[in-house]
């Protein structure tokens, strides 16, 4: 195995500051654990083959989806508060201020989902 | 899919009092989100098959384990860090005080791994 080593949210919070761009941070059992940024808005996606869990380590910001019937709704998040977007559900998040964010979710997820735009992160760095 | 819902923690860490006993609170791509409170010293055990992830969300504990040559290692772990054990990692977690920790493992992860022991949750309660 390789060194077990402990990561500080803050520490790896504090080493980067552009936002909607996830560097990886942890992984097992073919997921990773990610950290992003979020300010302003994303864009509306969705992602064919995973489920996706966002966690508020600090800050707040809102997920809009649509529902099964195609309507849109959204939750809010605050600090300590996370939502599972299952595969399939059109989303987006976004956050009127800075907010930090660890996302879990399988390796190789793509940050765009269903698309390519200028906010796609092919190769997500690790941190 | 079902309605997508917003998970507190606090208010599920409100929610239980035992220790050692870890409640699920959220599935994604096979794996669980779960809760629990340590307090004093769990057995030492390894996971054949599934890494696991200890994310403190409130206090701080140790987590013990034997390195690749079977010596013995510690890891402090304190508020907002997070340590991934490996799979067949021989680990123990203790706490001085209680603690509020959060797994992500692979659903079916049984918490004391390799053994049964009064501690082993076979069927952990959803919250």
């Amino acid at each position: 195995m390789q060194a077990m080593q402990k990561v500080a949210l803050p520490e790896k919070f504090a080493a980067f500051h552009d936002h909607w761009s996830p560097r990886i941070v942890g992984e097992l059992n073919g997921q990773h654990v990610k950290l992003v940024k979020f300010q302003g808005d994303f864009v509306w996606h969705h992602h064919d083959h995973e489920d996706e869990l966002f966690l508020v380590v600090q800050g707040a910001f809102r997920m809009d989806y649509l529902d099964d019937a195609g309507a849109p709704r959204h939750l809010d998040l605050n600090t300590g508060e996370f939502v599972i977007v299952p595969r399939g559900v059109e989303h987006r998040p976004s956050a009127a201020e800075e907010v930090q964010v660890l996302l879990f979710e399988p390796a190789g997820t793509l940050n765009t989902g269903n698309l390519r735009t200028t906010q796609t992160v092919d190769q997500p760095q690790s941190l």
